[in-house]
């Protein structure tokens, strides 16, 4: 079943220990449909300026992802560059030009109001609540945020996250957001916010879900060489909501079996684990649907006992 | 089948978020004892001085360890005394008072040198390796290191761990004695230098064992308060030679199965994780072999799916 993602669509220039690009194809939006168009029919919603390639739009149609959402318009797409660390667990942002994404204001096409899927990338509180107004009975929304949102805006971003499903948050986020320095407390206090899923992701230590009634711990993926950590926490996402979608589950109690929910998050980190293999949204030109089968039997081979 | 263990028997003074303890009984040798006596017999070899209380004695004693090898010597017993960091990622050591255990040198009584296995704590390694030789017909040796000894002893280190079937490390100490930054690459230098299996603590984050021909990642145990986080990594050691030496298992390829060497890893785990929930080893005074299980199924439930 269809899942609307909304969010940013970027070019991105990264340099990390293992090489440089610039102005890759890139942003939030980007990664979690190209993830989860391993799962599932993707539409997205985002805007993009007159500079934005050809080929990177038919990347994305190729993948089957629904662009009638996607404007085009006078000047130029959000370009974002870093660097990272050595060890790249620390990134630092060299230059954000929000360009065109400065006025964005997401507007659903018709034909994607009834779909019954919503992943809201990291932008405005404000704005992803507006688009969740946009939709018809959608069955299963959630998303992300970010530090400063959580700062600057955090009575919107309540608001937001309480007709949420989900929220997918990182643990320095998921403190900020809690007050709480404890990862089973900070989640317990966001689930009280709404959502009645948080799964906080963790970097390289992989991530943690919590529901009220049980938690499940999936560890990051060992991979022996990070390219490029860019877009990691989106293709987590992607691959999250990409199986429930494809599964056409939603995330009442009784709906949805804890460990079909659990497989989610494996999936998530799977195709949080192939985005680091190569620059920007590279692995994706070439990954397969049975390389993603064969990582997800890899997950269990070394995690069972 | 017995195990012997040899390292520091000391006294402590911490400090953490949730308060200060002083002169309580710890050191590796302490807590990799306690926590092995929950699964098999103990013979430990140690040094303490004429202040060290009956009362300790006798706890040792009443969990079942012979103390048949700890020495008691005129002068002051081991003393460390740290602070841990608000979020007890870090600590700082405030003095560390050798005392007797300055001239530890590890004799055994001839009732060990029989013994199937054997642990050594973090001790100088020509200490290690003198051990080891004394030992007659050992099943399974390994033990623990720290990055003082690879900095500043490393040929002696690599000549005594050549001999060892197993080598437990945190992952900062792994980088640091196979020169890779990388965690899968360098568990396979390290599995180069001798032992057939590796396994790196994470921390928080668990623990991940290598051998040649596969790898199994657990993830840390998530706790609501963590009281003192002081030997949970020789708690870890504990559990994991305590379960192989309760099963009489060595790690001979085909000897064990690698599932069951995957729950060797799991009890070092739960181990761990209750080592943190009280100040010292406090909690070992009142666990339980049915709680030991229960956080082991514990762990099962929250990472399968």
């Amino acid at each position: 079943m269809s899942v609307v993602i909304v969010g940013s669509v970027a070019y991105d220039g990264v340099e990390t220990p293992h090489g440089k690009a610039d102005r890759i194809l890139g942003g939030a939006c980007t990664y979690i449909s190209l993830a989860a168009s391993f799962f599932t029919g993707v539409k997205i919603v985002g805007v993009v300026g007159d500079d934005f390639a050809r080929e990177d739009e038919e990347f994305l149609a190729g993948r089957g992802i629904d662009l009638e959402g996607l404007e085009r318009v006078p000047g130029k797409t959000f370009y974002w560059q870093g660097v990272y660390s050595a060890d790249m667990n620390d990134r630092t942002t060299l230059r954000t030009d929000l360009n065109v994404f400065a006025d964005f204001h997401p507007k659903l096409p018709e034909s994607y109001k009834s779909a019954p899927y919503l992943v809201l990338g990291n932008i405005q509180p404000a704005l992803q609540r507006n688009v969740r107004a946009q939709m018809n009975g959608v069955r299963l929304v959630g998303g992300d945020t970010m530090n400063y949102w959580i700062e600057s805006y955090r009575d919107e971003l309540l608001a937001t996250i309480r007709e949420w499903d989900f929220l997918l948050i990182n643990d320095s986020e998921a403190r900020m957001l809690s007050g709480a320095h404890n990862l089973k407390r900070a989640a317990a206090k966001i689930l009280e916010m709404g959502p009645s899923t948080v799964v906080i992701k963790r970097g390289e230590y992989g991530a943690v879900l919590f529901r009220l009634d049980h938690h499940f711990i999936v560890p990051g993926y060992l991979l022996e060489e990070i390219f490029d950590p860019t877009g990691a926490g989106d293709s987590f996402a992607g691959g999250f909501i990409g199986y429930l979608a494809e599964k056409g589950y939603d995330l009442e109690k009784g709906h949805i079996n804890s460990k079909e929910l659990c497989r989610a998050v494996i999936y998530g980190s799977v195709m949080g684990s192939f985005c680091c293999e190569r620059f920007g949204v590279d692995r994706f030109r070439t990954l397969t649907r049975a390389e993603i089968d064969a990582r997800f039997a890899e997950f269990r081979d070394f995690t069972e006992f």
